[in-house]
């Protein structure tokens, strides 16, 4: 789940150098992570307040992007080119998962004619590697890359429930939460009494507590070692205010089905 | 098309940090462009032998990409982590094109039942920004991300044949390029008439020329500028020998509808 941080081994010899690097490197991946929705065309000023760094860094790193191609520039505006969909597929193409994962969730979303998604835990967060939509719902701004926290969404929850115990506990003893609902539970109490539902149960359901109106059940996929390596969900609209519960009798078997087709999948191979 | 190229304003102060910003910059990313599905897991040598760096080198920029998350180390082999996705999603959730794009996709792939994608150009290649593709065609490994030399299909012809004069004459004298099957065009001059041919039909069919037993056709979106903005079009499998034309009948009016419905979005979101 972590990384790795072999950083004795890297930093014995020529920190200076070293240290260059990882500073260029990270600051040169924010000024890229720092165009979204609300920010899809910066002057410098701009990307400077929202990276933190100087004028002049982030002029000097938004012109190398340019240099690059990453960054297209018309003279005050930076914006982001296609070329930067490179780096996610590097790791889309890279991976069996999100491949295998893709055609089963389009299958799936056909049978119960709702949104599906797969995710991966992220630190605190989940990651989205897959999403197939209907068109009926409605579209919360969601596609491969998005991230969001993984205490309030229904795949969050279930990759939490099954990480190793250890782990298990430093992500709900560090829980440290504002609600984005008034549904939202937000003390590691409420968590962990959640967390352990899941297991039992081997589903979870969120309720309106990541987004009002907005109702998901999710499922873990377990890999050959059987860990979580992902989840599975399903997303539906909800009237807001009221609590009719999904329907969950046909919903998660065939949510348990697809997982274990992909299980089975990861395993072949492995 | 192209990115900016002002090094002469950022680089006139500071050349020495200025050149060491670009190059971390440009290896870290090359090291993460290293990776693809031939090469999900490498170890350091691997990496080194695919970016050309030294292995000393190439070790200081996987450590330091280890440190910011993006890549997962197990003491032997390196990978890439879903964190690298987000980069991606900075492009798609900064750009309005996509968001237009991927439900005007969806209605057309259910109502000819095919593959549908749109992309955009970047140099000598087209980049697909958005896919949707059907059950029954095979799945040659396509996603967000992935790109393919736009002389050899459609999306590519049909941008470049709508290129502004001087820069479609240059991408047409600068062809250097390997035929990709027996019936790929090659020479400047077939793809000189190629492009003088989309233009006067409005559309581009591409007959095996990328893959044995592909077919697509493909539409310019016109933007708020008049500019082809984006190329959308629809892949058939055939059986590998045959001539059989696709549908055109059907499929061109489709796809040229499609265009201008998601012309008109971009004109009204301006």
């Amino acid at each position: 789940m972590s990384a790795a941080h072999p950083s004795d081994t890297v930093y014995s010899s020529g920190t200076l150098q070293a240290s260059s690097t990882v500073q260029s490197l990270a600051r040169g991946l924010d000024v890229i992570r720092s165009f979204d929705a609300e920010h899809p065309s910066m002057t410098l000023t701009e990307v400077a307040g929202r990276t933190g760094l100087s004028r002049a860094t982030a002029r000097r790193f938004l012109l190398t992007l340019a240099e690059l191609g990453y960054v297209r520039f018309d003279g005050k505006y930076f914006e982001l080119t296609s070329r930067v969909l490179q780096l996610g597929y590097s790791y889309l193409s890279s991976h069996t998962l999100p491949q295998i994962i893709e055609p089963a969730l389009e299958q799936l979303s056909g049978e119960l004619n709702e949104s599906c998604s797969a995710s991966v835990l992220d630190d605190d967060d989940i990651v989205y590697i897959a999403r197939v939509h209907t068109r009926r719902i409605m579209r919360i701004g969601i596609s491969v890359g998005t991230r969001l926290p993984a205490f309030a969404t229904s795949m969050g929850r279930v990759l939490l429930a099954y990480l190793p115990v250890s782990e298990r506990d430093a992500a709900i003893s560090q829980l440290k939460a504002d609600p984005l609902t008034p549904a939202t539970i937000t003390t590691p109490e409420a968590l962990a009494r959640e967390l352990d539902a899941v297991r039992e149960q081997g589903f979870c359901v969120v309720n309106q507590e990541l987004e009002v109106g907005l109702q998901s059940v999710a499922v873990p996929v377990f890999g050959p070692e059987g860990d979580a390596v992902c989840a599975l969900n399903l997303s539906m609209s909800v009237v807001p205010g009221t609590t009719s519960a999904p329907r969950l009798e046909t919903i998660v078997p065939a949510l348990k089905a697809t997982a274990d087709r992909i299980g089975a999948d990861l395993r072949a191979k492995k």
